[in-house]
């Protein structure tokens, strides 16, 4: 038996639908029916080549929401949950990590080990259907499975998909204060949760700047107070705006969820002094970016940081924050449009022109019309 | 009476010796004998006019050691310890932060209090003897002074001068963990404190990068346990350096008192993924440098913190070190040329051709033969 | 011209009400027209004496609201908002901080400088008006006022009284993460703040523990998700709930607010290994608990930490809060029963015997019938 | 062929040597000769039966310094540092940490993990030569293991044992800045660890209260500034003395080393308003303390912190400071005494008696005349 699987052979190809051989369940796995996985905007850079180390061909989807079909000897998910062949589950997409290198073992910093491999991007689609991207998702011994909360439906938390936990992992890392003015910028799914989360943590005030507008609608929607549109107005404009929103200081909290250098430039100027920038939207190389070292960092007294690898607790204490507020982080409301793995060419097109906030690929559902 | 000054009167206009009126002493205020003060980089910057709100004309000098000549009604330094004419002492440049304002309340960054003013750089010359660059020093009541411990020469202190606290408030900035590996970018005052306080502070290694060869003799007399010259090595072997210190993972962090926006690139190439990077050494404007946020912050999940306005406490604590490490921390040593109030054109020359690491003006004291 | 007011004369001695001269208005002080004070479980155990340093005969009432009469050049409140008379205000009652000692110069905690005094509690009353327990209040230069948002009503503010700031900061000082699991031990003001804030820090389940019902249903209405009540559980059930709800590990985070000793080995009980434990309910003496230093806090990896002195910070944000949330933090809500000056003695009994959860004092308003 | 080792059969029975298989190496294992091991304050512990879940009998010793005789293809150390047959190593004495629990994942703190298991301490005698005091000791697979660096004698490391190790945990847990004033409480291997390395870390003053008078020696010779004899004193009198070396502040940082409840109401005394207090010395339950949560913990606004399970990162970390630091952590000087095998019931007596501050076991070494 084979399974249909959509890959990226190689950067600049157009994509092709594979038939993938069946694996083998090693004890420890778990084989999954996949109901929908994501495009994410690093999936269109993948497209282009801008990250380093990618085996291609791959078979892309790092976050997706599956249906368990057959699990080798595991009874539980992550967090012991009881765990039965037709439960809903989505996954850590990073494996591997080999709690015993330098950086797992003296600095705590599992999202640097060497080891670490990310399903939908650093698998080679000859490894097997390691994407989500498929009709079926292999889970090799050890990856991190979350029975999905009753509460909650497929489409409740692939419509963040990844951006999701970033955003949510971009706040946390801000450790922004009650009553702060947090602005994001960018309203992608990760801005769009960032702005979520952020007021959800206590933020005073959240200030949005994307395009286009109905992404910032969504984001008044998620708990956004204000949106500043990249079009409808000039950089002078929204710094005017900020000021005045926080009474000619700057905001306390910025979070770049933009994927553009130039938006350093203006993050920095819109950051008060003393302020935190946390930079995550840079997931691949884009360009460099012109810092004055003495105005936006020295005098400043800025403290910037770079947000890498979202840790699985991130993911963990987002779901529970999606079901306690299920109501208000309606992220199923950010799906676009669905599509086939037939159609996983037209949704990258789609999703680098920002014709829909978030593109969801379901191999064996009903997608929308093409 | 009259006091003879240094003043800078406007950018790019030569040093001027002036007559500044004695001035009438309020309650709570001290008058100074200038006994040395200390020309820094930011000195050489002002003369350049590369620092913005700047009330030239200007007598510099804002770390200084003096001797008590007269105090109205103060009685006991800024520890209570007790003060009475003849005693030596320092002082804290910063002056009339507000206590009041949203930096100082609501913050607590009091380093960005808009009212904050200091000595030798924001009082204009016409507002009396407010630099060290003066036969005397005008304390305004409220400047907090500190007697110098009886184990400490003026050389002790003005060896290091301003650069010394900085030094200090950059490790403490840096959050360095026992047993790091830490570069530190430039070999001024700033620079060799640094190196100095990283050692004392825990640090494994220490390694400073920087020239001339004279300075970076006095790093390893300060506690690096290595050393890299500018001028012998190339950017590459200096990566390479590092690399080999660190299993080929790069430093944890890396303190920046370059003064040179191209030390920045160089300095997120040495610093390892999920590192620290202190900015300190940008107390003026020489420029932007280009930053890959993808590569240089993103995905190295770096930490960046600039670090401006060095706190009362950093002096408090860095004069208790200097007591305890007085055999090891001999500042006095970065001491290379003494200069009369009529040589302080020269002596910015000479630092700005990096001819001496400190140059000291003793207004009334013997100047080295010019 | 004189003011009433209500004394307490001395521990143990029944309450007052004296003809109090009016002030003479300095230069930057303000005096204001009592609109509402409030009686704090402090002021309970100032009755009984528990607290040292306090000089009776006292006014008390240290957190209140007034509208100004008249203002000394005083044109802005701390935050820059215009102030005319006639303006609803509130202000910090911590007065005198000195900005120059050790505690407020070197370590940056100025909760803890030995010149603060607190309005209501370390003025005699032979000072002045300087407690809300009085007609009018009289506010010293330098006392940080803030005039009352236009959204907020005098009950909205009064009806969480000094609690309200106490159990924002409480909140600050667990640094929770978002999903957390916390319990609150106390349903009085501080507890209600403590556990509406917490929700809205971020925490996944608020859990409150106190008495009696009517309290406990304020808890729910202000954002906790589950209640446990002191009477009608036994520790052992109240433990049993808390590992159900938490996979039997325990709360991440307690806060403490109960201000009785037995608190806190119940306290410990509840807490997960590695969790945080603020204690803020002991702002008077009660004597001492048992606690093990083993299993309590070294075998826990415990982190307990005490909260003394809510800062200005803390007071600037709880009502930007309190703004953006006035749906929800009704703590108008709390006020039980409202008090002339000739009332305080029994108000203080209602307020021990936990007949009132807030009761407020009204020097000129219309007091609910005795 | 077989193993001899020192079992510790149930608490208050004798020591016995019993003849303990020797074991099938399993790939990824290692076999070591043990060169020195040593007794912990926990052991004697152990031997009273104060610490639960404790699988009797034992063969105790966590910390061991061996040689390599056999290592099942394992060619290099947990640093990446070949490993040979004849090497010299130390070894991490937590292993089989999960990786997957909720503390290991979420919370990221692995020293809570429950399937955590330590040599010497949680695995039985039955399950194999898992201890030190044996002749031969056995590394499952994934037991970290260290290379003894070139500068380093056994002897340099056992002296300290596992208190080196906790004493530096403790002194990194206590986040102390430059310049602090530190108090340590106990002067056995914990408590001069925690002296030497706040030294090390940058501390202005280092205090230690313990006894008897030899290992105050060695606290001067390991860096303490100050020594105050437990039995030449009274507690006033030592507050009286940290008083007088704070300004009458009380100490920045107490770290408790002692062991006993009592020393704890004390070390609140000593410790200043807003200071931080670091619990180390309780890994046995001895009791509980009276601790009074206004006076010592809330309106002292004190930061307590147990600390528990020191990690991985710190014996690197340590290991690296001993090597910088060689000629001033002489903790060979600490070992009092070696003992066979057959003499281990009289060590841990010698221990409990503090007739030495370090006791040694060595299996194949030449004990010192009993």
């Amino acid at each position: 038996m084979s399974i249909n699987a959509a890959v990226m052979p190689a950067p600049g190809k157009p994509m092709e639908v594979w038939d993938v051989a069946d694996p083998d369940l090693e004890a420890g796995s778990i084989l999954l029916e996949t109901v929908a996985s994501e495009v994410c905007g690093t999936d269109v850079h993948l497209h282009h080549g801008r990250l380093e180390g990618v085996p291609y061909p791959i078979i892309p989807g790092h976050v997706s929401v599956g249906r368990v079909l057959e699990a080798r000897g595991v009874e539980t998910d992550a967090l012991d949950n009881s765990l039965r062949p037709g439960d809903l589950v989505t996954f850590y997409d990073v494996h591997e990590v080999c709690n015993a290198c330098w950086y797992c073992t003296v600095t705590q910093q599992p999202n640097r080990c060497p080891s670490r491999r990310v399903y939908g991007i650093t698998y080679s689609a000859h490894d097997g259907p390691l994407g989500g991207w498929s009709e079926r998702i292999y889970l090799k011994p050890g990856v991190r499975v979350l029975r999905l909360p009753e509460e909650l439906s497929p489409d409740d938390v692939i419509g963040g998909g990844c951006g999701l936990f970033t955003g949510f992992a971009a706040v946390e890392r801000s450790t922004l204060a009650m009553g702060d003015t947090v602005v994001v910028q960018g309203a992608g799914p990760v801005g769009l949760s960032a702005a979520a989360f952020a007021g959800l943590r206590g933020a005073g005030t959240v200030i949005v700047i994307g395009a286009p507008a109905g992404r910032l609608e969504l984001a008044r929607a998620l708990g956004a107070e204000h949106v500043l549109g990249l079009d409808a107005t000039a950089p002078r404009e929204r710094a005017g705006a900020v000021q005045e929103l926080t009474d000619g200081r700057g905001a306390d909290v910025v979070i770049e969820a933009a994927g553009n250098p130039d938006a350093l430039p203006e993050g920095f100027d819109l950051l008060r002094d003393g302020g935190i920038y946390v930079i995550a939207g840079h997931y691949t190389d884009t360009g460099a970016a012109a810092i004055n070292p003495h105005s936006d960092i020295n005098r400043k007294h800025a403290d910037v940081r770079g947000h890498w690898g979202t840790a699985f607790q991130h993911m963990v204490r987002a779901l529970r924050m999606l079901v306690k507020y299920r109501d208000r982080l309606q992220f199923n409301r950010l799906i676009g449009r669905r599509y086939s793995l037939e159609q996983t060419g037209q949704a990258l097109a789609d999703v680098e022109a920002l014709n829909v906030t978030k593109a969801i690929i379901q191999p064996r559902g009903s997608a929308s019309p093409g």
